[in-house]
């Protein structure tokens, strides 16, 4: 069905000019303890570290965000009373790495530590800013003489953080691993892997530690280009718009959104991307508490090649990293029609605020979906749904992680993870699988190209959840969904049984998920009870996961031991926010959950935090070459007798 | 944010008026072998039985429905060649069950057997048609009395399915099973059980078997309505609008969809609902094949209550039923504003078309979501998607389905499943849990309302997918990942591989899930070759899904035996089309899948048949009541080496 192009491009044109709303975070002061920091208070940030005379031309930043308030300050806190304004400042000198606590109003430096045997995570300087030094190196230049390379101009050098594997080197320095790429010809590099090469650099002394080099193949020379001018586009279908005519259905005050009885507030953190907080949903007059705080806490993508260029690719994203959050949003290709747009600000390695233009994302959908039906005696009810979505994406080299937090009418959030981007390829000498006789050079992924293998690997992303079901005091049950054998004159034999257990300490609620021993997961208020004699819930719902293979003695699963399980409960701490630690850059293991829980804490009838990890496998295919389709997962949080009936029984006939 | 409530619901009403287009699908004549029989064809089939001497006025029909043309005669077939039109009719004279095909065209009788020691269908007089006849029965108002209800007009008797339980009763008799409800004051029956009665019916003899008492608990009395006039609902919201204004970009010849380089053609079954066949993919001009048919097969909802009048729930319902397709969509609240709907013929137990508006709807979607995209060196690509949705509703009693076939750009299909409608509950004597002190009231459910518990119970979903891959000669493969360990000198210890095995036999395609040991499940012609060396093919992704926990001598999961294994492969064959048997009302267990796979077939290299079941297990909570919130689970086929590359790497810029 062929379609008037020029007239879909104007009308979809006129729609974006009138469509893309930004809310520009920089001009606006903090409205709530937990806003993310604003221009004006980076600005302070910087003051107060110059003028305690911390810094000189070596200083760098790697990391300074909000440093939240003590919780129960801002569960007192009432709006239009005045709030405390910290930030938590990482401050790397050459080797040494030093926190500090800087009181924003008094532009002060309140305290100051040093923090040994970490390293801060990578900035950007140490993956973009080695590449002319690299090239220096007369032995990476031998490497590139032997692959027949002179021409370095189109040949780029990358950064990228180590792993961690015990040798020597691993802690001794502060390591960056180099790998290049022969971007000659096309627009992007990741096609085009200079294979067998890597440099260990060590980012402290600014010097090369190592050139590896285990064999020459050839750069693949495949089509890689996925831009529109390289592609000959199908035609455009029929237009299909989003109109809201009267503006959107949810109100924002600052970073606080109400819609469709929802309340919550968002920041938009340089390491974790969205925090959403003080989530509460408007039961009659009752404005009730559901959630403090939840944000992704942590991702951990290992790589399934052990060869001496590879076996290192085990990335934890977030912490190792802590920039990815976020990518500017394409304007009504990203996110529809009637989104309204959110600034973020946050500061670079030298500690000044930086602006990045649609950050997040804040829209109504309604696609169709149902909220609810039946056809009985007297015929059908039934009402549509609309749901609130609010976007970030985030981009970790080669993946683009879309994360969507989805408030519903029937009281549930859903959190999905669309991951997308560009798959890590090696190259290889076999031109294709049937070229690959001994099967070598595609043992540990797939080819996506010619000479190009795409290697296998997982995902996974953990998510920090502090609910707070109807106050701070909280407990985990396990309804446990175990067989009951029926007597002998019973027809039936077997039915099963829902039993619920409340984990009294963290080890008890360290859980696995086994089809063929299901349990449900529920965070209760003990002592808030239902009309119908229940304890108020939110129950975390785990949608499809899946559980790393790797051994328990592996440097990467020690190191990204918040995956041993898939759930994890802990007693509130406000020290307690990263689930691999504070620091994986070069971590050696056991940081984070796996450290936090070894003391084995009760966590009944308390302010408890739920950890949450959902993951995936992926062997690649040639459908994800050039560019990934957007594969998404999700979970969701639901209640569980939090409410006296379906939340979303009033919802209008007409929508 | 209030909005102008009058003004949005104008609105709503005008976009319907314009958008609600139904096809017709009692005016069209046949125009692809695999289309469901006209009202023309139906009354054919009439005629036919009636002029063979078949039938008398006791007769009925449980089941008449397109008997498919061999499949070779189909895969043959060119448009506008004639084709062969056959009914498969299911007659029952009393006690006996015969099968007959009728030739269309010639209005004959071509095949006419008896089928012994099978129960067909239930049929509409049996479920509403007992009312009177049961509350004629003398020991059953004895049981009113007991209860102290003496005016039966507002009692409602149902017939239901009996199950299957080896008694002398259930080997003798076709047996209803009936329950009552009390519905005085409300609109629908759901709410308000006759606790601890039932009736055994048998249904060949028009008389009551048994009545059964095990005690008198009062009818509930709280609040079930959820009509808008019942409730008092929220502001409406902002108006959100789909708008298309030069209509859908799918096109539509008889019940062919062409969309986006996809193509296939689909009837709405009485007993199965959608029926996709013919699932083509236009590829460069090469239109591929990936599926010859497509369908759901066999539901399963076993309830977990052992007490006398609840051990029998285990409904098997696509068969036991085989009305369940499909319920009429409201237009614009259960479809968006630019669906097209498509009309359903069917005929009723006498053999008689009847019309059913608004059986299926069909629509794109672009809500927002990003087909692909990459933040690089070049800055951000990124596309928009869309997808097109086929949608039909089921309604098994209390519940309501929703089946949602989703074709994606990226070559995946999706299959969506949501349930919704009202629980199932039983009337209690503790008002609520807090008055259950020993628990007994809930032991196999949950409170959802005053004197009311929601039993707990299970949803399996099996899907029949005959894969044809580029031609019918498929294999199945299971990509096993597991741990490789790594030599002492390698600095990891451990990457896991992903290990292709060819299934030969169906036993070596029984599979289960499990976290712990993943594999990938595809079917691929072995016999072509993807670019790279690869056979083309297509995965299988399960997504969330539950295993019965029941035991295996256990008669409904006996009965229900294809949920003994998620994963099944099958050689075709014509006559196997529904996973617990042709006639699951009261089997003994073992039809279906455990029967047709018994023999080991082989099934490399053959024409194969992918049986994948989805489930989930439901304990009910307050959120559930008076009718459920949507919960949805979905599965997804995707192509794996199928295409060269990325198939949504051509999208438009500006869709």
């Amino acid at each position: 069905m062929r379609t008037l192009k020029s007239r879909a491009v104007s009308a979809a044109l006129a729609f974006l000019l009138l469509a893309t709303i930004t809310r520009p975070a920089s001009a606006q002061v903090p409205k709530h303890p937990l806003d993310g920091l604003t221009a004006t208070e980076f600005w302070a940030v910087y003051d107060a570290i110059k003028t305690a005379g911390h810094a000189d031309a070596r200083t760098r930043y790697p990391f300074i965000t909000l440093h939240e308030p003590p919780k129960d300050e801002v569960l007192r806190w009432k709006p239009g009373q005045p709030f405390r304004r910290e930030a938590l400042v990482v401050v790397r000198e050459g080797p040494h790495t030093f926190e500090a606590i800087v009181d924003v109003a008094a532009r002060k430096v309140t305290s100051w530590k040093e923090v040994r045997d970490v390293q801060p995570n990578v900035i950007e300087e140490e993956v973009f800013g080695i590449n002319d030094d690299v090239k220096a190196n007369p032995e990476w230049q031998a490497a590139m003489r032997r692959r027949g390379i002179t021409d370095y101009d189109s040949v780029i050098c990358y950064g990228t953080s180590p792993g961690y594997f015990g040798t020597p080197e691993d802690k001794q320095q502060r390591v960056i691993r180099v790998i290049c790429y022969d971007r000659h010809g096309v627009w992007e590099p990741d096609g085009r892997p200079i294979e067998g090469l890597a440099v260990q650099w060590d980012a402290n002394e600014h010097k090369v530690l190592r050139v590896i080099d285990n064999g020459i193949v050839p750069v693949p020379q495949g089509p890689v280009n996925y831009d529109i001018g390289s592609v000959v586009p199908r035609d455009a279908p029929s237009p299909l718009t989003i109109q809201q005519p009267q503006g959107p259905g949810f109100r924002v005050d600052g970073h606080q959104v109400s819609w469709q009885k929802w309340n919550f507030q968002f920041r938009i953190d340089r390491r974790v991307g969205p925090v959403i907080s003080s989530v509460r949903y408007a039961d009659g007059d009752n404005l009730r508490s559901i959630l403090y705080e939840a944000s992704l806490s942590e991702i951990f993508v290992p790589y399934m090649d052990p060869s001496e260029t590879w076996y290192h690719w085990t990335y934890i994203d977030a912490g190792e990293f802590a920039d990815g959050f976020a990518s500017a949003l394409e304007p009504g290709i990203e996110c529809p029609e009637n989104a309204v747009y959110f600034e973020q600000v946050f500061a670079n390695a030298h500690a000044i605020p930086q602006r990045r233009p649609r950050a997040a994302c804040l829209f109504e959908r309604s696609s169709g979906d149902i909220a609810w039906r039946h056809e009985g005696l007297s015929g059908v009810e039934s009402r549509k749904a609309r749901e609130l979505v609010l976007r970030s994406i985030s981009v970790f080299g080669n993946y683009d992680y879309i994360f969507d937090w989805v408030f519903q009418q029937n009281g549930s959030i859903k959190v999905e993870i669309g991951a997308t981007g560009v798959d890590n390829v090696k190259a290889v000498t076999a031109r294709t699988a049937a070229e690959d006789r001994d099967g070598k050079a595609s043992a540990y992924g797939r080819f996506v190209g010619e000479n190009t293998v795409a290697v296998d690997h997982d995902h996974y992303f953990s998510f920090r959840l502090d609910f707070d079901i109807d106050g701070t005091t909280n407990s985990f049950v396990k309804d446990k969904l175990s067989v009951e054998r029926q007597p002998a004159e019973n027809p039936r034999r077997s039915v099963w049984v829902a039993k619920p257990e409340v984990a009294r300490t963290e080890e008890q609620a360290k859980l696995h998920m086994d089809m063929a021993q299901p349990a449900a997961w529920r965070v209760v208020n003990p002592g808030v009870k239902s009309p119908l004699g229940y304890p108020v819930g939110y129950e975390i719902m785990p949608g499809d996961n899946a559980m790393p293979l790797l051994l328990p003695e592996d440097y990467p699963q020690r190191r990204a031991g918040f995956t041993d399980y898939q759930l994890w409960v802990t007693p509130y701490r406000d020290n307690e926010r990263y689930a691999a630690g504070d620091y994986p850059v070069q971590s050696k293991g056991g940081d984070g959950l796996p450290a936090w829980t070894s003391a084995n804490r009760p966590i009944e009838s308390t302010d408890i935090v739920v950890w949450y990890t959902i993951g995936f496998h992926h062997v690649p295919r040639a459908e994800d070459w050039p560019v990934m389709p957007t594969m998404w997962h999700e979970f969701a949080l639901h209640p569980v007798n939090f409410f006296a009936r379906n939340p979303a029984l009033d919802l209008p006939k007409q929508p």
